[in-house]
């Protein structure tokens, strides 16, 4: 099979409370990427600033734009100069009191190719997104891109099989992973290893189940006070169809740019034709919440 | 929470051409992990003889019995004797032309308490089951057990996250894959390693993605051909609901014995709600085949 390589930029970077600052970051990133040959670049997880959900308070949500405010606006000039594309993953004022955590995907002519928003939505210490996030509405999506179908998939999404499958189910040769994970200081000693590790499997088992390249996009940086906050692991990866991890970040900033040739789906699906045989006649209790009880 | 230990037993084991050895074998199996303190003990898939669907043979449904044949049997009188649960792999002959790849879960007094017919069946170049095994049509199971409700699988659900999910949701606390899984030996050098990653990745991902225990019984040695056949790679393991790997056999017989304290699975289902937070409003395409073209 003729290859046909994709080259992959992942923007891993820390944030300050200066938004414009954080943009400008971002763009260089999608410059950098560019500049060394990336044809899909994918930023962080709101990338805009830090990670605001730590705590629970209605001014945030002055954090938030809509679809054609200043931030997408910036990053499609970047796409467009640079002529590539790029994942944005923005806070969405949508209307008053519906709020969204937003992937646009942006064409290599800056024009908005696709959107996602956010399906599932934690809520755990420190990560409180129940409270500014409305669950998306739009589905599990695939973008047609000049380089590649893309899926659109954001952090909590990452611990789902489910979004995994119907992203996959829906073309997409490459899942994306915009995302903002850490640890909380007091608890890494004890469990920083076993979560980073969840969170390294549970991605690359999505890559492995459905035959697709998996890209994850983390933020590095502690966050919030000295005593507590989030440090957030970086780690960015990209995993390829059989699991791999064909290249990953340390938990500094960083632009890392991988090669995917996309032609290696159809030989890891040939030998592992896991579509095939799923037992769609037996699966309609995944449309259950549990089924004991 | 108090703790709730539940000592599991796998025996992983080679197989001749004699099936009485064999069954014996795994009855030895049994009793050893009995008398190691298990609770509930696993055997490989198909445990009476070699993986024989390397070919198709008519003559080859000669070795299915019904579940009330010798094989059965003597599991549950070594059931019955040691006092355990023990799950039992073996090639069931329903009726003329029926035949199922079925796994029989023995109480500890020797009776039945549960059956399951593998879901998915494979067909790759030597693992032919399409041509002996009828899918299963009992769906996915969680049988309760005196120690611990368990999960039913074979083999090749091992790929398929719906498999993983549904016997969860039905409230299994632990997931049961007894395996026949080995290297194509000409292509052991190039992805032998890949594949036997990708084999614990996936099952990991099970347990983190459901907060439940994961139990690989895996079968050892060389079979067929001297210059071809499969070498099955052992590697029999217990994963913890975070995905932690608790224990992990070699490639050589072994008769691993584990503890598995349950209560782990309310702690880690607390920090990890992934069930809560489950999209049954939008899973409804995953009973479909692909979702593009």
């Amino acid at each position: 099979m003729k290859s046909r390589k994709v080259r992959v930029g992942l923007v891993q970077s820390a944030t300050t409370d200066d938004k414009q600052a954080n943009v400008a970051r971002a763009v260089a990133g999608v410059k950098d990427a560019a500049a060394r040959g990336a044809h899909v670049v994918c930023l962080q997880e709101l990338f805009a600033g830090p990670y605001f959900c730590q705590l629970e308070d209605p001014g945030l949500f002055d954090l938030a734009e809509s679809l054609d405010g200043p931030t997408v606006a910036a990053v499609a000039d970047a796409a467009r100069s640079a002529g590539v594309v790029v994942l944005a993953s923005v806070f969405e004022r949508r209307a008053a009191g519906v709020y969204h955590n937003t992937l646009v995907v942006l064409g290599p002519d800056g024009g908005t190719l696709g959107v996602y928003r956010k399906m599932h939505i934690p809520d755990d210490p420190l990560y409180y997104e129940k409270f500014y996030f409305t669950p998306g509405d739009l589905g599990f999506l695939a973008v047609e891109t000049p380089v590649a179908k893309v899926g659109t998939l954001v952090c909590w999404d990452q611990w789902y099989p489910e979004a995994a499958r119907l992203t996959a189910m829906a073309g997409a040769e490459l899942l994306f992973y915009p995302t903002a994970i850490g640890w909380h200081p007091a608890e890494k000693a004890e469990y920083g290893a076993q979560q980073l590790a969840a969170w390294q499997t549970i991605q690359r088992s999505h890559a492995i189940a459905n035959g697709v390249f998996v890209v994850a996009v983390n933020r590095v940086g502690h966050e919030g006070p000295k005593d507590g906050g989030l440090q957030f692991w970086g780690r960015s990866f990209v995993a390829d169809p059989s699991g791999t991890v064909l290249a990953e970040a340390g938990e500094g900033e960083e632009v890392l740019v991988v090669d995917c040739d996309l032609a290696r789906m159809e030989d890891v699906r040939r030998n592992w034709p896991f579509f095939r045989d799923r037992r769609i006649d037996a699966y309609g209790g995944l449309t259950r919440r549990y089924l004991e009880g």
